[in-house]
This record gives C-alpha cells, structure tokens and sequence, in this order.
C-alpha cells in the first residue's frame, strides 16, 4: 500500500506514517530508555528493532522507520562524537587533509547492528507493512561535520562552502559514496524503500543549494537508482528549492510544513510522489480543529494518487499519544471516501 | 539616499547598510563590551550612542541602526529576563490570564534611555547618514515570551497558536501596541526609519503566518503610517510568505539570503522597495568570489529604484571587517556605474 503510493499507484486510503513515529512521545519508548542511553539503543540491532515495532504495536500505521540516527554510519566510520544530546564532533573536519583522511563506510564490518536490526524489523513487523531504511543527506552530514555541534546557523560549514568550495565538494562526494553503500546494504538486508533526510537545507540559497546539497544527493541517487527500490528525499525548508529538487530522479519528495503540498506538486510535476505535511504543532490543536488541519493537507495534496500522509517534521516529544491515533484515522477514514483516481 | 531608496526614487548608487553592523565582528565594539555587560550596555543613551556610531566611523555606510535588543521594550514593561546571551524570560507566558496581566508601554517612562540614545546619534551622526529606529515584530516577540528562552523549534509558542489561538491573537494586538508606542516614540525622538524585525516569520506556514505574525504587523503598521516616515519589514525566511507580505502597507521589505531578490521583488510588485540579501556567509569568500556574490545580488536586484543593499541576515561575529570594507566599496563603485533609471 505504501510502496505502490510511492509509485504513485491508486491506493484504497492514503498511507500515514509518522517522521521520528518510534521516539519519545511514546511511553513504552521512554520507558525503554530508561534502561539504556540513546547510542547503545541505535548500536543493540535487538533494542533498535524494539523501538522500531512500539508504534506498530500501537497505531495502524502503513510504513515502518527504522530506530536509528543520522550520525550512526560516521560512528561507525570512526568519527569520534557523543551525543548531548544533539550530536558533538570531537574533531570537526575543516580541511582538505581531513576529509582525505576519512575512513571509506564498510557497512557489514562497521554497523553490523543496523542490518541486524533490519532483519529482526522484517520478521516482527506486520503483514503489509513494509520498512523504511534512511540516512543523512550529505550536505546535512557536512553540516555537523564541520560545525562539530548543532547550531542555529551552522556558521562554519556555510562560511566553508564560500572559502573553500573544492574542499566541501569532496567532503560531499566521500559522504554520498559512504551513503550509498550504507543504503544499499540496508536494501540488500530488507529496507523496502530508502529515504534521505535534508534537514539543513534551508540554510542554502538555491545556487548554493544546486552546488553542494543537490550534488550530493545527486549521487547518493544514481548509485542507488538501479536497486529498484523507491527512493524518498525529505527536504526541510525546501520551498524555494523544489525547482531544484524535481531535476532529482527520486520517486517521492517528503515536505516541510510550511510548504504548501500544492505548489510543491505542481513545481515538482506527475512524475513525484509527495509526502506530508501536517505542522507537528497542529497535533497540540483541540479534536474538531486538528481534523481541519488535516483537511487542509489532505486538500492541498489533491486527488491524484502519489500522496503519503506524514507530519510536515518529527513529532514532537511532548505530543499526545491518542492525538496521533485520531489523526491516523482520520486520515485513513476520510480518503476512504474519496473516490479512487 | 537612503531615504529616497526606502521610496523608490532614483538615487546616484545603491545605498548600504549592515544588519547588526554595531556589533561582535568590530574590535571597538568588543572593547566596549569587555568594560560593560550587554543589558548594561543597552540601557545606557551614551554607550548605545557610541555602538551606534563605531560603524560609522569606520565604514561609508549610507544609514545607522540603533544598537539595541528587540527585548528591551519588554524588559522595560517589567517582563523579568536575563540575556543568556539569548533571551531567556522568567515567566513564560502560556495563559489568557497572563496576557490581560502583560503591563502596557509607556516609552518616556519605561525605556527613556532608548530616545536619549537616538538625540545623542542623531547628534553625533555624520550629515547625510539617517538613522533607523526598529522593534521585534509581535510575533517574534510572542515566541520569546511564550517560550522562555531561544530554540531550535520555538515548539510552545507554535503549539500556543494551534491550542489556544485567541489567546494568541491577544498577546498578538498587545505586542502590537506595545510595539507602535515604541516606534513612535522613537520616531518622535528622531528616528527616520522604522524596522520592524520578523526573525521567526520561517517557523509558520502562510495560514498561520497570516492569521498571526501578518495580523500583528498590519496593526504596528496602521498605528505608524500617519507618522509619513518610511517602514520597513524584514520577514527571515519569508520566501513562502511574500504573497502575505505584498498586502502590507510598508515601504521596504527585508529580505533573507535564501529568497532571491528577483522572485520577491516579481511578488511584491513595484510599490515596494527591497533590503538584502548577500549571505553573510560570503563575506569569508575570497576576494573575487565575493565580488561575485555581489553581482548576483545586484543582478537579482534589477535596475529598477528601489534596492538597498544589506546582508540577508545579520553579520557574524567572527567576519573579517575588512571583507565588510571591501564589499561596501564594491556596491558602491559597481552600481555607481550603471546608468540611473
């Protein structure tokens, strides 16, 4: 069902899953982690896997994401960095020498955990729901890279892609060549569908956007296009990129909330699926004006097959648990309705 | 000059200016701060005055900014907080009952050293070089206020708009009024451009940016047009939103570094002049890549009147002050060249 909205097949209701869905408004999750910290859950391919069924056991969700973090692949590379809870760097990568000197990803030999935890996924989850793999879009990976820590303005890693544009350039190559075999063996270990997270577009400009983010994702896709498995790229802030982003051979574009689903259709064109974007905020709204804000999107989305329902960014941990159930249903009753495509 | 461009009338090159150009990337500024505490320096006509003026000492700028904090006013109501060194408010505001409570501004009582501050600028200025007076917009400062301090997801104030929005719009047209006794009392003082600061504009979809941040504009700005000085609006990451904007009866829109000049300007149509938008990222660009980042603002800019030149946000601390020097310059000499419209 998921899958084949991903192609942009008529489906019988439109597909919902949650961006962060296994995470800390849950609290079976938090009472997990009350038992063991954020790294070793992502590094246990048992509790990793734990995680990812809570919210299937809860909600009848269409899709699964993987528990893991964006960061686990460069651990697994040998970047040295905690979490505090944001990932810390201990040795931000400023130079040219630096990124020659990253270590290439050997998934199997280097997060062993995270393919494990796959295949636990696969023989836990429900029938029909299929799982979804991800990674950290290159640019968002550089980010943290060379700011070392979370920032608001992430003033060092754009202050070098100004002063030293080659060296970004190569930062962004070894990280979409480290991606794509971290993706890959995702698939090869049972992800039915692989999805990049752009967390930190928003902070480029369209031609900075074109000549660093895009190329990388640019090449994370054609590495991974010949799997056959759809690719989703979520791009955050992305409204004044999505001309950009239809140039992307991807199947489905997940969008921000403050990016109408509409305008984004249109730029990106019928050969995209779109998914999205209820404002994680509109979850904290009474129950007759959370419907409407879901009619909002369900609207904005049209009638045209090609639609995944998602929040427009990760739920919020202080989010109401049953709010995401009357949204799930919701959802799901009120396209029901709707005739098919 | 910088007056005329405000109003669209052709002027002999394109007038510049800094946002935060009283500030951490100047040596003088950091020797000042190194005496006094930034509350301190803030509440003091003198040392604001003398803020104020280093930029101009140092570099042809074609207008001056009060060096103030967008917290002071509130601050100057009784709104307990402590700069951390972003703001952070002892009670946050979550209730109606705490919005009817919110004491009114009364700016000769409350603030007068922020209108001393502008007597002494105006005094001190060189001839020629205006001075702009400015305000937080009231719905950036309703994120402050409602969460306490400075995040990533201004999550309370968001979930505040969706869960209790007259509540909202309360806080809203008070902040409004505030705001407008503010700027007007500083116009009053000598002022002779008014700013209006949305920094959070980028956290609302355009329906919520409407039906909030846009409604606590329109009210400052029916309170201010009477005064006949020029307005201007500075929305960050507003590139979604300059439909809603385009309705305000402003003179001059801000414009962040990820929203070309060009699209705003195609949106904003020809009665309204635009401020921006060179990343200040760029400014650690070698030298002729700058100059090139220069010309692309310029070029999105047009030929038409109506262009004042600034960064897209506000400048980084660790800026070289001679890339500042030579970008002035280079606007300056560059645009001088082409013919006037």
């Amino acid at each position: 069902m998921f899958l084949e909205a991903c192609r942009r097949r008529p489906v019988p209701y439109t597909p919902v899953w949650i961006m962060r869905q296994a995470g800390r408004y849950l609290p079976e999750y938090r009472e997990l982690r009350a038992k063991v910290d954020f790294v070793a859950l992502t590094r246990s391919a048992e509790l990793a896997a734990e995680a990812t069924l809570q919210p299937l056991r809860r909600y009848p969700l269409d899709a699964a994401i993987l528990f893991s973090d964006i960061m686990t692949p460069l651990q697994g590379m040998g970047v040295g960095l905690e979490f505090d809870p944001g990932p810390v760097v201990r040795e931000p990568i400023r130079t040219a020498a630096q990124v020659d000197a990253l270590p290439r990803l050997a998934p199997q030999r280097d997060v062993p955990f995270v393919l494990d935890a796959i295949r636990l996924v696969r023989a836990g989850a429900p029938r029909g729901v299929p799982l979804i793999g991800f990674a950290g879009a290159p640019f968002t990976l550089l980010c943290y890279l060379v700011c070392g820590r979370p920032s608001k303005e992430f003033s060092a890693a754009r202050a070098l892609l100004y002063a030293q544009p080659e060296t970004a350039e190569r930062l962004l190559d070894r990280l979409a060549d480290a991606m794509t075999a971290y993706l890959a063996a995702q698939a090869a270990a049972g992800a039915q569908a692989l999805m990049l997270f752009e967390s930190w577009a928003g902070l480029l400009g369209i031609r900075e956007y074109r000549r660093f983010a895009l190329r990388g994702v640019r090449r994370v896709v054609a590495g991974l296009r010949p799997l056959g498995v759809p690719l989703i790229y979520y791009v955050n802030q992305g409204s004044a990129l999505m001309e950009a982003v239809s140039e992307l051979d991807v199947d489905v574009v997940g969008v921000d909330w403050r990016s109408p689903l509409g305008a984004a259709r249109r730029v990106l064109g019928p050969g995209k699926a779109v998914q999205g974007n209820l404002d994680p905020a509109a979850l904290f709204a009474e129950r007759g004006e959370l419907k409407r804000h879901i009619e909002v999107v369900l609207d904005e989305a049209g009638p045209l097959p090609g639609h995944i329902f998602n929040l427009g960014h990760g739920i919020w941990p202080d989010t109401d648990p049953d709010a995401v159930a009357r949204m799930i249903d919701y959802v799901h009753e009120r396209t029901a309705r709707r005739p098919l495509a």
